[in-house]
């Protein structure tokens, strides 16, 4: 493993264990056996290094999603198969999804931080979702987006706050209730 | 102020600022200049401490919740009502909601630790949501609540994470969207 490596998994084993804003500079150089000179060479501050974590872990999501290969298949069949691969990544990695909730909530407009607007997965995921609604001729396609997202948010949530069992059920009924919106597409 | 009352009030703002998990005792008890001694005659731990900060912005909300009186209402404008009384709660209060999100998120099993089963509120609340869906005749009261619940908490998530203007407009949306469900209720 790269010393620039070492220093991310030991960062992100820190700020998992410690919650990420008590992480400091320190501790991460400490952990990583580096100088704190290393650490700032690779990454230009925290900020740096943490949204690096993140795309990190963001893009192969999204790499995931645009692989579904969504164009041929029914509405309702689409959202089910974002729904599943969502819960597939959250019960392989939930601390990385509290991780990255705890962030969104605690840096304050980290989105912007990520500069998607340059990121090719990111724009090639999001084009992606939103041909889901257009490509079938949707009434108010970008509302359903919004509240599909806000939806599927909803349910990583409540599965990553609640008991596994609980977490699992909730996230189930909520996949399932959601796709009976669908239930009547018959557009393909 | 009581000396609880400030000890209270000076963790709140250690939090907001530092993020909860980086506040120790010892950082309580500078700011609020009461010795350690008396932070845990009046706190158990800081589990307790949490809870009791918790329990103190959950409980008026469930209070606010009860008092709207959904009875007689159509199943929409209860819906309707809730997401609006969440906005207000929100605008006013978005760092204690952060703050929430925050401790859930990190916290294992926060939810048990509140020990809701003995709270009157929190069961009055309960039932008053229980019964907008089943006083009303819907088909599977019990999953409509956990897909209301779970889209309710991804707006509120949402609008935490986002810009000011962006969160008020994925907000509304998922509202808007949301109530589209029971457009065709008649049975109140």
């Amino acid at each position: 493993m790269s010393k620039k490596e070492n220093i991310k998994k030991c960062a992100i084993a820190l700020f998992q264990q410690y919650g990420y804003k008590s992480v400091t500079a320190d501790m991460i150089v400490n952990e990583a056996k580096v100088s704190k000179g290393l650490l700032f060479f690779h990454y230009k501050n925290m900020e740096g290094l943490i949204s690096e974590i993140m795309l990190d872990w963001l893009i192969p999501k999204w790499e995931l999603m645009i692989a579904l290969d969504l164009k041929n298949l029914p509405l309702k069949k689409c959202i089910e198969k974002i729904f599943e691969l969502s819960k597939t990544g959250l019960d392989k990695q939930k601390s990385q999804y509290k991780l990255y909730f705890s962030i969104m909530l605690n840096e304050p407009n980290f989105i912007s931080k990520l500069n998607l607007e340059n990121n090719e997965v990111y724009k090639k995921m999001l084009a992606c979702l939103h041909s889901i609604y257009e490509s079938r001729n949707v009434e108010n396609a970008e509302s359903e987006l919004i509240l599909f997202n806000t939806t599927l948010m909803g349910a990583e949530m409540s599965y990553c706050i609640h008991t596994q069992e609980v977490g699992d059920y909730f996230y189930k009924t909520t996949k399932e209730m959601f796709l009976k919106r669908y239930e009547l597409d018959t557009t393909n």
